[in-house]
C-alpha cells in the first residue's frame, strides 16, 4: 500500500473535509488554510512532482486546473478572483511529493506570490 | 489588430525577451521580475482569463505547465525548485487579461504565496 497521504485521501483512506470528486481529481480543504477559501486540487494518478511529468500528464495537468475553476464557482469566489499555485521542490516549498494545485481565494492575494 | 499586449508578444509586434517558443505558447522575462528567474508562459491563443476556460483548453492549459516544466529545465532551475502560479481576477491580481503562467525560481519561496 502506497504511503503517499494524498493517495490514501484519494482512497479515501485518510480522512479530510473534500468538497469536490470526480473520476480524474480530488479537491479537498487544506489544514492550514492561507485564505478564507484554500483548496487542494490532487489527480487520482500519483505524480510526484510538476518535473516528473511529461507528455502523457498533459491532460491530467489540464484537468486539474479546469477542476479548480470549477470548485472556485461552487466556493463562490470565481467573480472576484482567486490564484493557483503548483509548489515543485524545495525552492517551491512543496511539502507533499503528490502533486497538488493549490488554489486561494477570498481575500485579496498579494504580490510577490511568496 | 487586437489590443492585448500578450497577443503582440506573440505575433512578435512588440519587443520582449523571448526564451521560448513552440507552435501553442511562447515564454518570455517578466519585465518586473520577482525572482532570479521570473518567466511569464503564454498561449498564443487568446483566452483572457482562467475562468473564461473549458474543456476545450484542457490541452493548453496542459501544455502551459509542461512548457514550464522544460523552460525550469533550460533555465538551470529544476533541480532546486520552482512555483508556479496563475492569477485569475482581482484577488489574484492578475494584470494582463490574456492567460499567462509565471514561473519562479532561483530563490527560496516563501508561504503563504501573497
Amino acid at each position: 500500500m502506497s504511503d503517499c497521504i494524498f493517495c490514501k485521501i484519494g482512497a479515501g483512506d485518510m480522512e479530510s473535509d473534500i468538497i469536490w470528486e470526480s473520476d480524474s481529481a480530488v479537491g479537498f480543504r487544506d489544514i492550514n488554510p492561507q485564505a478564507p477559501t484554500h483548496i487542494l486540487i490532487i489527480p487520482r494518478e500519483h505524480v510526484p512532482m510538476i518535473a516528473d511529468a511529461n507528455e502523457e500528464h498533459q491532460e491530467l495537468l489540464g484537468d486539474l486546473i479546469l477542476t479548480a475553476k470549477k470548485i472556485a464557482e461552487q466556493e463562490g469566489i470565481a467573480e472576484n478572483g482567486y490564484r493557483l499555485v503548483f509548489n515543485n521542490g524545495d525552492h517551491g516549498r512543496q511539502d507533499v511529493y503528490h502533486i497538488h494545485l493549490h488554489l486561494l481565494g477570498g481575500r485579496q492575494l498579494t504580490w510577490p506570490p511568496g
